[in-house]
């Protein structure tokens, strides 16, 4: 008997079928004497469709009004989900973020979740319903509609089970678990069975999909175990875990590569106090995040080369503000270089073994790929190399970091 | 400068075009000085796609789940309207039951509104937004989302009206206007200007579409004015208002045909006390709404038939119910006629006017036909009559009450 939060995706609801096997798997968990909390998002196109009628009528439509919209997804799935338990038997009750009282800031479209209402949900549970969440959504201290983001559901999973203190949050998903790499790249990539939070959030933050890298933040920072497996099947997925003892054994725990950067070089850029935090309020004002960054200084006349990552769809806007800079900044020449790879390599193991970063740059350097730019943390190294190498650099190092074998 | 509601139905939203044409409607009226609430039905298809899908888990979907998944096609029809009005440049903001606090009692799929938080839609309109609200939907005192049925949203128009105290409730539909009758069978039949609420009522329990009944007490005990009039044109359509001065000297307001009612007969029943209550009690039990009902004494042994219609969709129904009982009542027969109509004069200046009825009759029984049951109120006759003759029926009565004639 145990406190047991199930989340599925919008694949996993996507039509009446497989909404009748989430709600079969779900009064499993409650027929083998689990209180079940399962919160779903929306029916896999429904937000698409949602989002087309949006733009048909208005083209900025993200705000109050889109968060309205879209929250109507989750409410159909919720409702269908709890017919589906209903059907079968099995006491269910649907909860909308308004009726939980998930309060959020009042940030439309990716709004953070600052409380809940447990109470509610556990007296459903204790009156021995299925309490099925609305993911994504909640309201601001104002009653308005909010929405969480993409992945926003993951969020509303690891809330509702830091809530009521649950035992696990299960995420159902496609996948069935979290790999030590790309399994479509690396043939021989495997299943990591425990991660801990730290590890899977410098992913998330990687760009893996499997969880939003909020959720695991939420989930770190109220020590929610979150298990991550299919929801095909019954097998064992991947369990995120505070760190545990024997979990710095291993060294590298993953190897990934990130596509999704581009480089711009600020070249022959006036070396004076205040240049960076000019560059860097500008792109912040355009709303563009900047991941890595590079000063080289250049000792001639007092001149330096400045060379940051960008996400790709913001490359030519950066490289057009830089332009736009150059000569407030003395600047010689502006580049832009999209076809970039960030391949990093992440494992707690890092803090108590020197040389991974040499062992990295060893591996590329014998398979003549060439770094542009180097950035690390406590538990990540990450590199800039020509994209072009960039399976080819997953590969060497998920196998000399010893990740090829089970 | 005035405080106008107007409602929209699901065929006026029924995708982006005719949602931006309401849109601009609604600009016209804030542009001309107005105070605008709009409130809106689900895009028209989009219940029915609901419908589809909660029946497709469920038998018997309605209930608390059902509510929550009807009324999100209102909730994607609010935030949409807004989208298009801000799109313009005119301020909205969307409103859910909820967020109204438009308070209902419990009864799911039928609710009847109880309250609704006025100051906060005053507040919108203060701010000099359009309020968008969502129709059809509310809550009960737990929270728990409601819908009121169907054409429920002319019903949160009356309400919203009611509750600011707005000058008028416009209806847009897709009909021009309410009708002295059915202009497709009656080619002569008049748009009627001006209605009173008691007439408007009998339209309304008589079939009349363009208005939900409950809409229409709701105007009478809080005496708002409704304007009834197209979603295509500007054109003046009825008013449906408290009774005036001169609207007596109308005998006959409208003349209507309803072949939605069925006729059952339980012949040679035991004529003793609770006879009648055994008999409706049960049919009460099995929700089946009795319309009209007569008792025939028959002098010899203290028998007498009983007769009474019922919706056509119940009539199997309750043929087998009266089967049932038969030996009970001592009933030597159970008749069921689905071939029946029901033809009825409405007019408030029946009050004042006597011979109302015996025109009726003559002019039926003039064409050579046969009055089966007969049913009257202060302000409405009814007769049944064999199906076949009911449009005969119709345009001699329009004619005989002096409607044909603008």
């Amino acid at each position: 008997m145990a406190l047991v939060v199930q989340k599925f995706g919008g694949t996993s609801v996507g039509d009446t079928d497989r909404i009748q096997r989430v709600a079969e798997r779900v009064i499993r968990a409650r027929q083998a004497g689990n209180d079940v909390v399962v919160v779903v998002s929306a029916m896999a196109g429904e937000t698409n469709r949602l989002v087309k009628l949006a733009y048909a009528l208005h083209e900025q439509p993200i705000g109050r009004e889109y968060d309205v919209l879209l929250a109507s997804g989750e409410q159909v799935a919720v409702a269908l989900l709890a017919l589906a338990i209903q059907k079968r038997g099995v006491a269910a009750r649907s909860f909308l973020g308004h009726q939980l009282e998930i309060i959020t800031d009042a940030t439309h479209g990716r709004a953070r979740i600052e409380s809940i209402n447990a109470p509610i949900l556990r007296a459903a549970l204790e009156a021995g319903e299925v309490a099925v969440v609305a993911g994504f959504q909640g309201i601001d201290p104002k009653g308005n509609i909010t929405t969480l983001g993409r992945g926003g559901s993951d969020t509303t999973a690891v809330a509702m089970a830091a809530a009521i203190n649950a035992d696990v949050c299960e995420i159902y998903t496609d996948v069935d678990g979290i790999y030590t790499s790309d399994p479509n790249v690396v043939s021989s990539a495997q299943k990591i069975a425990r991660i801990s939070y730290e590890e899977m959030l410098e992913l998330a933050s990687l760009g893996a999909k499997v969880l939003q890298t909020r959720s695991v933040e939420f989930a770190m920072k109220y020590q929610v175990p979150v298990h991550v497996r299919s929801s095909f099947d019954d097998s064992e997925g991947s369990w995120v875990v505070p760190e545990e003892a024997g979990m710095e054994k291993v060294i590298v725990r993953a190897v990934t590569a990130d596509k999704n950067e581009a480089r711009i070089s600020v070249l022959g850029v006036s070396d004076k106090p205040g240049m960076a935090a000019q560059v860097f309020g500008k792109l912040a004002e355009a709303e563009i995040i900047v991941d890595m960054i590079i000063q080289n200084a250049s000792k001639k006349a007092q001149r330096t080369d400045l060379t940051f990552t960008v996400p790709k769809e913001n490359a030519v806007q950066a490289q057009r503000l830089m332009e736009e800079m150059a000569g407030e900044l003395g600047a010689a020449e502006v580049r832009a270089d999209t076809r970039i790879a960030k391949i990093s390599a992440v494992g707690v193991g890092m803090r108590s073994h020197s040389g991974v970063a040499a062992t990295m740059f060893e591996t590329l350097s014998a398979s003549g790929i060439n770094i542009q730019m180097i950035s690390t943390s406590e538990i990540k190294i990450s590199v800039i190399i020509d994209d072009a190498y960039a399976e080819l650099a997953v590969r060497k190092l998920h196998t000399v970091f010893g990740l090829d074998a089970p």
